[in-house]
């Protein structure tokens, strides 16, 4: 740190992303990416044709792709908003929508940028408890005049919250903003962006990263209502107007337009999330009910940290979070069948040796 | 804008990108963007292995791509950061390094976009005027304890700043970040990032986007003592990690690789920029003495806005600010000759027709 630097960004602790080691080649059960590559008119579209308009600017409004995802989710395209990822429209979102008096709250255990751009923009904020199950308590979060964030599902949980719930506390905050962070929705969860039709104040967040195998494009995207959508805009043409290159923005109309190869991938990875559930709680293992593409699992014969790193001397890279209300899991990325079986007898081997 | 945007963001007037009209086919000498395309090594680079990789995140650290320009501009990696577009760049700086009684300064006429950030985060600011000849006068900068943003060469005008007068400015204001914009330096201006081994409070911002034929790419770059780059580094890892996909992160690399073929087709722009500094003079206009890849140019013949109307008539987009102390002016990117001689011929008969 400068002696430079503002006061106020002096003691941020930044998020933390997954380790991505180089010191061998893992088996990378720790970030949530898909196993399975993008669709073969993405690979396409990423060819030297485009990459010699490079020298171009990008279009920043992104219009073709905000048209094919106009078509596939039939909203207009005034409702959709685009970003260098979805990170970038929760810092945003939090930017906006929160302080002047309007304070922050989203689930005490949840993505753990959450509490990163609270703390960046100085915010008031709540870390809401869960229940014992590990679920999201509507009630808690209903007529709290608040800036709301839930990610559904939920991570690192995987569970879900109902739209009727998601409605309650919608309907309970009319003068705030309620972002619906999903990231994980497509593999079994119910997207509730149908809603932003009914409800001003409701803004969806979603990504290419983990259903579309886009997490190294970057692209993120959100639903609202047209208002707060040019909310967002307002904030991207006084930041960084061109905030998509190119190739992500031709890679990305190219997903959209072959999305049926997504959704089945989103299946096959919804299979072997029941397959690798059931063979953990065979070696004894709870494993909350997830409609994300990982798990959360702990065991009561080792502690979430030993197995992480026992893993990890077996070239498996999983997610384990030193928060105590949580310790005692770990969180598993659903890779291809063959990674989770390895995973598997990983884990059964390690567990023999105890 | 909704009711939900908090207030002090109500009042943002964004950045105006240069048009991208799709009416018809444009020569575009309007945004800066180089005539020549990415190296082959560039073109390569983005191709489907690359895709494939996809599926998988950026490495938010871009090591290659950081040791890649630790080796040609001889600096460490740590004195580098890397960013989606210089926009970020300056984004974060302002953030940073002004506020908190930090005022921020930079030229009134210079690129658009340092007001539109001051005043996104309420700073103070000061715009100070250029001399009479549009060049920046240094003595205005030193002594003022500000946060200080000068683009060398400076935009619109191309005009640079001496590496002594950024050296008063630096040395007396010890306690505040000097920003040099240097988007431009490649065409015959002179960088001053190797001063970052001598003040700690220098920080020189670059781009692939002009020099280096990838403004679709969205890669800027900066560099300064790693005190400073360490402040830019939290912001970022408390907004957006991967803030770079990993196309961009591998085109970056091969084109740094490539660099001699980037530094002739800056050669080749300063001659065609020659050119076409001659031919307007000859045909009566005053064009400002240009370190960039464009020209700032007025004709007593025509007013600025008339001629930027009467080029886009002809296919041909230039462009023209409005504010009136340059609007007798017009910007004209230097592209390819034959695109400059049909420019010039577009003038030539406008100016006759009058």
């Amino acid at each position: 740190m400068s002696r430079f630097l503002n006061e106020k960004y002096q003691k941020l602790e930044a998020y933390t992303p997954g380790e991505q080691p180089r010191d061998m080649k893992y088996i990378k059960l720790n970030t949530n990416e898909s196993p399975y590559p993008p669709s073969q008119g993405v690979l396409d579209a990423v060819n030297s044709v485009e990459a010699a308009n490079l020298r171009l600017y990008s279009d920043p409004e992104c219009k073709r792709l905000k048209e094919a995802i106009a078509e596939l989710y039939e909203v207009d395209t005034e409702n959709i908003y685009l970003s260098n990822g979805s990170d970038d429209i929760l810092n945003f979102s939090f930017m906006a929508f929160a302080g002047n008096g309007v304070p922050a709250a989203f689930p005490e255990i949840s993505y753990g940028f959450y509490k990163v751009y609270a703390e960046l923009y100085g915010l008031e904020y709540r870390k809401i408890s869960l229940k014992e199950d590990f679920s999201v308590n509507a009630g808690d979060y209903c007529g709290i005049n608040s800036f709301i964030v839930i990610a559904n599902p939920n991570a690192p949980t995987g569970k879900t919250i109902s739209e009727e719930d998601i409605r309650r506390i919608l309907e309970s905050n009319p003068d705030n903003v309620v972002l619906i962070d999903e990231a994980y929705v497509d593999f079994g969860g119910e997207s509730v962006y149908p809603l932003i039709r009914e409800y001003k104040n409701l803004l969806v967040v979603q990504t290419f990263s983990k259903s579309r195998s886009m997490a190294g494009a970057r692209l993120g995207f959100a639903f609202g209502d047209k208002e707060l959508i040019s909310d967002l805009n307002r904030i991207k043409y006084s930041t960084n107007p061109y905030n998509l290159n190119r190739i992500t923005l031709v890679a990305g109309e190219a997903a959209i337009k072959e999305n049926s190869y997504y959704m089945d991938n989103c299946k096959r990875i919804v299979d072997t999330r029941e397959y690798t559930t059931v063979q953990l709680k065979k070696l004894g293992f709870e494993v909350l009910d997830s409609k994300a593409n990982f798990i959360f699992a702990k065991s009561n014969k080792i502690d979430g940290e030993e197995l992480y790193k026992k893993l990890k001397e077996n070239g498996i890279l999983v997610r384990h979070f030193p928060d105590k209300k949580i310790s005692a899991f770990i969180r598993v990325t659903i890779g291809a069948r063959a990674d989770m079986e390895t995973f598997i007898e990983a884990v059964r081997k390690i567990l023999e040796e105890k």
